[in-house]
Parts: C-alpha cells; structure tokens; sequence
C-alpha cells in the first residue's frame, strides 16, 4: 500500500488487549457528517453519553463525561486534577499500568508511596493496611483489571482502607468497563478513568471518567494550578455541564458519536447480560486453551473474563505463532509485556470480540498451527 | 432525540471557526472496520501520515506525527516538552490562542515574558525584538492564524529575531494548516502543532506536530521529565519511529484512518491549488459581506483568508440571526470571544467548507434574513 493508494487494510479479529472488534451500527454512526462542537445537537450527544456513563458505571456522579483523548489521558486526568506538588499518593502496583500511574504521581511532584504485588497476583489490602500507617496519603489508586497481566482486583476492602485513611479512592477501570461489575457509588469509588476501545467496544480515543462529590471538593480547594492545561477539570467540567457551555476545546466530535453508539448497544444488550456474555466466553476459551496445554497465568478467583493472560507451553514460538494468525487468519492476539515479553499471551475477549465464534476459531486456528 | 434513539442530527454546513465538512471519503475511511494499533498494516498508516505531514508543511523533520487529542493538546505537547522549571518563554499574544500558550507556560514553572498586540492585529516584530533584549527565553512562540481574530502573522521575521537571541521558535498552525502557505523548513520553525478539523476537514480529535533537529537536542538535553506522561515526546516518538515500535498508549486508531484519507485529498488538489481555493472564496466572501453592510476587524494585508472575522453592523441580532441561519438554513457560523463576543462573527472558509456554494449560500441567507 503507497501513501497514494486508498486504505486497503484486512478484517482482523481483535483479540489483543484493545482495540476490540467495534460493531457495524458504531461504525455508521461515526461515519455520520459532523455537526459543531456547540452545537445544541451536539450538547445532547454530550448529555446523552453522560447518562449513558452514568448508568454503565452505576453512579449519580454528576461529573461523569468522556476525555477527549485515549485511556493514559484519563489516567492523567484523575491525577494531576487530585494531585498538588507535595501531596502523598499511594499507588497499588502489580503491571505496567499501575507503574505508570506511579510515574505520573511523580511528574505531579507528589511523594509516590508504592505497594507493589507480584505481576500475576492481586494486590492483598493487608499490604495497604500496612503502609497506611506510615502514610497520609490524598488518594489510593489501583487498577481493577490489569491489561498487563489479566489480575482483577477486588474493589471494596481498598476502597474502604482508603475512606478509613481519609483518602479518594481513584480506580483505573479501562479494561474492565462494561465487562465486569463496577458499582462506582456503592463501592464508594471517588474518581474513576476508562477507556472506549475495550469492552465498550468503540474505536480508541476517549476516556470515559467520573467524579464523586468528595473528588470535586478536593479539585476546588485546590491552591495550585493543575499541571495540565488541556486536563484541567476546572475547566473542562464548564464545557459538558451547566446553563451556559463554555468552549474549551474543540471535542473529537465523531468519536463521541460512536461512543454514543456503542453506550446505546450495552444498554440495549443489558449490563448483567453483558458481563455473563463476557464470562461465559472466558470459559469457552479457558477449555480450550487447556485441551492445548497452557496454563493461566493468573489464580482463579483473580482471573479477567476479557483478558487471558497464559503461559505459552515450552519450546512453542511466541512471535513466530502471533505472526502466522495474524497472516493467516487474520487474528490478532497479544503478546507480553516488561518481563512477561515472550512467556505469555494476551487474549482479549472484549466487547463485540467476545463471542464463541470469535473463541472457536482462535481454538481452531491454534490447534492446526501446534500441530 | 432521547438517548435511546438513534443518532439523528441535522447535515450542517459549517462555516465556524472549525470543525469545517469533511469529505464522503474521509468519512468512509474512518468507518473502516479497525485494525489493532501495532498491527504492521497501522504502523504503513502512520508512516503515509508521516510523510504527507511532512509534504503539506514542506518539512524534512522526522519527528513529524499527530498526537492523540486535539489541538490544544498538540499546543500543550509543544510548551511541556520544550520547557522546563525556571526557563524563560516569550509568547506573542492577540487572541485567545496566545492567551492559552502563556496559561500552559506558566503551568510549566517557566518564566513568562508576553508581547501583547491588540486582537485584531497583528504583533509588532519590533516589539518582539526589544522585548528580546531583556530576557534570554529557550523559546518564542506565536499564532500563525489566531482562530479568534482572523489575524494571519507574517513569520519569517520572528524566526530570525528568535534564533538570533538563540531561541527556539515555536507556531500555533491550527487554523493556517493547509489553507494557507507553511514553510516549515525555510521559515525555520522548531516545532509546529495543528490542528484535523481545519482546513485540512479531517474530524477534530487529533493534532499534527513537527519538531525540528534543534527542537529535538533541547528536548534530549531535558534535565528534568517531561511534566505530562501522554504527551512525552521522549517517549511517543519510539511509537512512531524507528525500528521497533514501542507501544506507550493506544492511537486512535479510527481517526488516523480519517487523517490519512485526508491527506490524500490535500495531496491530490495540491498545496497551490488548495491555497489559491481558499484565497478565491475568501475573496467572493468578503465581496458579498461588503454589500451587506460588515465591515473586516482586520487590515486586508493581514486577514486569513480561511477566518473570516467580520464587525457586526449598528443593531444586527447577533444570536438571533445565527440561530436562524442554524435552524432555517443548517448553516453555522462562529461569534466572537472575549471581548469580541457580540460584536464580530467568524465566517470560516476552511478546508470542504471553503467553496464557492457555500459562500453563496450563506450570503444569499444573510440577505433574506437581515431583510
């Protein structure tokens, strides 16, 4: 394909860790011709979206909206809106994504306090009870569903450590969102960030977040500047919310038509139903990865349903294996990441890729290329 | 439309200050269904961005790609990569967009040194130039179209005031880009954000930057990290280059597809011709408004072409008769901000926006309306 050609790209079957497999109806619907970014259309798309979020995440949270950029600009903003230089922030790691919320924690000059577990094992609140006492942190963050390595954390004994210790609970919830459970209200989560191109199934490019009223105190008694111009909730708020939208920058437009879209597609599905589609594949997959040989890399009761993270059976050819499904049959699966590169795969059953035809035929493909 | 319902918004021609209509094939190429973001057939996407990016602002710069939000992320990518605490930044302000070039500087921790003009001209380079002798700023950055004035800032002179006071020299392009001439290389500019949804009409969401080899050396010779994870180009700029592509976030994928497929529409008009377009349907514009009785804010030598920023006459209904043009005619036009609001319009001729229907169209509509 020359720069000059039309795209002429192939069906793939999104397996990875994201982006998933987006529908026809979400497709048309980002296809449609835009209207303004102030538009009074486009102001109820924004409303519409804010009470779709709302419901997908069981929350009254009035500061619920979707950030003009992918997941990491989510995570970006719950930090450095909550996070003044000097503050204490106390980061739960055990993958890449909690490390990188440490790493923003401290271009926010804030003291990071880390508690880390083992890549491939949740995080024991014992740990954050522990470090608590020697901390007095603003915010405790962790990640629900770590895309690096397929580990689902427990929410509720977190989040109540945190409150106990006078501190927001913040939760990165980009894979896990419309795939599993999350009550932001009652599990009392003060500010959340997720992304559209995983088990909502829209394109990358937006991060739905949301506040609860304790967050917003802590944004409005703040003494400096957030860091971030174009994530200044300040701000940004007086653009999806009010009487009066006030411009602050000019929204992806078209993205926020399929993230409409898509939100439309999990209420018409049903959230239980969705999160029990979600798990029912998982066990379709998990059956047929064993018949093969591997193994999960993660216990049970801390598995993903929409990321399987397993161990490549000895001697088998990770790149060379991802490279002839991808050629081949057009499946993209995922490898490692950090010091899980090479030992195992990512399987992403996420949104519109999770379904048993998508399961059956990775088992199928696998099973002629292993021979 | 309630929010189940399905998307049902009006065929707008926008004639704002941007978003501007995008082409039927930029529209089709985005609703193409997803490929993963390190897919081999995404990375050929980036590279053909790459290298149309680097046609339409006549650069040889490598470091030359879109980030993954809008403009004033790109703007944003600009200051926190090239500034760190303590260093000085010289910022040429008339308009909103020079006011929010100074706001992110002082978010940096960098000394701010303004050269102010009033909005609606252009700025004096003999102010820059004793501005210049009282600070030793790392750079000095301007608006090359300033969207909230309709001002066009000649640049060449400012490159060569702020390398001789040995700084680097950074331009806001949104709204020039690809309606209006860009001589990367030539005008030695150091670094360069814009903006999709422009004259480009590609879907807002996305920002094309460039960096030249003297941008890149400050950037290595950083002593501190870059304050914003998402935007740290010492580490984007491994995902869009080299070798080996390093994932650091998920591009959105969707909107590079729409990028890619607007660039070729630049590439088959010709930068020329597409300038010359602009330029002609300015003319007709301004021709017709003339008979209507508006007046230009800004002197003929130093109007955009693509922003048409016209005085409102004695007693016209401002929102009144843009709300009769949106609803009666589907038709969008800008007001004015700040201190301008209520007293100009922003007619923007940009990119598919910019022909001579439209303006035809628009004219005819003022006419019945305002009797």
């Amino acid at each position: 394909m020359s720069y000059q050609e039309a795209l002429n790209t192939s069906a793939r079957i999104l397996m990875g860790p994201g982006p998933s497999n987006v529908h026809p109806r979400v497709l048309k619907a980002m296809a449609t011709p835009l209207v303004g970014h102030l538009d009074p259309q486009f102001l109820e798309v924004m409303d519409d979206i804010k009470l779709m979020l709302q419901r997908a995440l069981q929350t009254q949270n009035h500061l619920t909206f979707a950030v003009s950029a992918p997941g990491s600009a989510g995570m970006e903003t719950c930090l450095v809106n909550l996070l003044e230089p000097g503050d204490e922030a106390l980061i739960c790691v055990n993958g890449v994504f909690g490390n990188r919320m440490s790493d923003i924690v401290e271009r926010c000059g804030a003291r990071l306090i880390r508690v880390d577990a083992p890549w491939g094992e949740s995080i024991d609140p014992a740990h954050v009870e522990q470090a608590l006492q020697n901390c007095s942190p603003k915010l405790v963050a962790v990640v629900h569903a770590e895309t690096s390595t397929g580990v689902l954390q427990p929410l509720e004994t977190l989040s109540e450590l945190a409150h106990e210790a006078g501190a927001l609970f913040v939760v990165d919830a980009v894979t896990s969102f419309c795939g599993t459970e999350i009550k932001m209200d009652e599990w009392q989560i003060d500010a959340l960030y997720s992304g559209t191109q995983k088990c909502l199934s829209a394109p990358p490019g937006l991060s739905p977040v949301s506040f609860s009223d304790r967050a917003i105190k802590v944004l409005d008694e703040r003494k400096t500047k957030v860091q971030s111009w174009f994530l200044d909730l300040t701000m940004v708020k007086n653009y999806w919310q009010g009487a009066k939208r006030a411009y602050h920058h000019t929204a992806p437009v078209s993205a926020m038509f399929a993230l409409r879209e898509a939100l439309q597609l999990v209420m018409e599905e049903g959230l239980q139903n969705r999160f029990i589609r979600h798990r029912q594949n998982h066990e379709l997959l998990r059956e047929g990865l064993k018949e093969l040989g591997f193994e999960f890399l993660v216990k049970p009761e801390y598995r993903l349903p929409m990321l399987n993270a397993v161990v490549l059976p000895q001697g088998l050819d990770d790149a060379g294996v991802r490279k002839r499904l991808l050629e081949e049959y057009d499946i993209e699966i995922g490898g490692g990441l950090g010091d899980l590169a090479g030992k195992i795969w990512r399987i992403g059953l996420m949104g519109e890729s999770s379904s048993k035809n998508h399961v059956n035929m990775l088992l199928a493909a696998l099973k002629t290329i292993m021979g």
